[in-house]
């Protein structure tokens, strides 16, 4: 299908070191990996691009849960390769924030999976959804 | 949402019992394990319900690969809580079987997560999908 | 070499399913796998066995770490094997705990792994090693 | 005890990102992560390092297996820190070679963790253990 990236936001890329516990037995990437790695962008760009890394949301007692992930696989990674996630926000709704991600090749420019994620924000008294404060908004709109 | 079971298809069900190292630093099971248990839930009733074991395919020079899949997490799972990972075939076409699958808390009998994945049979020799033989249909039409 | 049994404390086993997550590129139970392994069957025996599971330690405000680990691999173990972790305790002294172990493969009764893992008893409060008090070595002198 | 550096051949050091999944319910990195940044460092350092990858072992129908491993946990790894692995080839005999290692804490320079892990050279044709040839050992003493 595609995921289309909205001019809205700002797409923005993390570097991955596969390890070589993330090879399965089909001597590729395994499948669940791939969620790792987009987590790890995300906590890597709330800091370096949002400038409001996760351990600020914890401070002020919100935190970000998965509430649901979309994922095509499209080419399989190998030890070895190089690749990069991108992410972008595609829209806020309430307490939720849709995020368009792209798992790259970098030798290639090809794109390994591609899938969107909803993440809610909660509050971690109660752990339950909380709408998300426009100046957070604010700073994730860039 | 909710994923709609097909009175055609069998659903069968795999206990899983959680590990320690399943739990994240939020203290509930990592969302990508979520497709960990789905993975080993295909596997265990590939053997027990359908008789054709993962092993069978691989002898006859195929495979199965996941092509995408769909999530939908609704109740964090805690160390200690009892689950299970129900299936079902919902359709086949040309090299690909949508699955449809439930995580249950078998205690509560409530859904932890709920979704839908994509398999393409693969020829191993050269990687490439491959139309689902009929027989394999037929057995799987259980 | 081979670890020695200790006649004065009993030997208590865990049966582990093997997951297709975790086997690595080698077609076999991934070697970091096997400490997993060990911490589930511990976990299941302090409950099973032991009779006070790691949350009531959490409740008094003790926990479990781990300060050393020798494991010797024996065999490998594939998708498909039956296994079990026996462990017992070894020895106390001080803040620490010496236990046993072997990674059993039932069909055979031979021993994919053996070795020890020294545990430390801290405090939640301040993370420092607490002397394992004499109540909590009696319910373990079993 | 101290793991103790041989000075005979030479330490190299692999940089290892922490990612959010390597952490665990106690808000740090799992204990046998600790075994996958050893095997990450190895591949990297066999590569970057001796010039002899682990691919090439195997086009030569060889492969390495971890043998027995030994380790001690110092201090806690949190998500954030920096860490590098540090390896040291210890002393050859037969088909084994015994490599000492230190995860160290960049930023502070201390010790997180160390040990020594021993590892056999099998025939892949076979599984058995194959005396390491000379030509090896020599592109490994540096």
């Amino acid at each position: 299908m595609g995921i289309k990236a909205n001019p809205d936001y700002s797409i923005f890329e993390t570097e991955i070191t596969v390890r070589p516990d993330d090879i399965d037995m089909n001597n590729h990437v395994h499948n669940s990996k791939y969620l790792d790695y987009l987590l790890m962008a995300r906590y890597d760009q709330m800091k370096k691009n949002y400038k409001v890394p996760m351990e600020e949301f914890v401070r002020q007692g919100y935190s970000w849960v998965a509430s649901s992930t979309y994922i095509d696989f499209l080419r399989e990674i190998k030890l070895g390769d190089k690749i990069a996630v991108r992410t972008q926000v595609n829209s806020y709704e309430g307490a939720h924030v849709k995020v368009n991600f792209w798992i790259i090749k970098t030798d290639t420019n090809k794109i390994a999976a591609e899938g969107y994620s909803v993440y809610a924000l909660i509050s971690t008294k109660n752990g339950r959804p909380v709408r998300i404060p426009e100046e957070i908004i604010q700073k994730y709109t860039i």
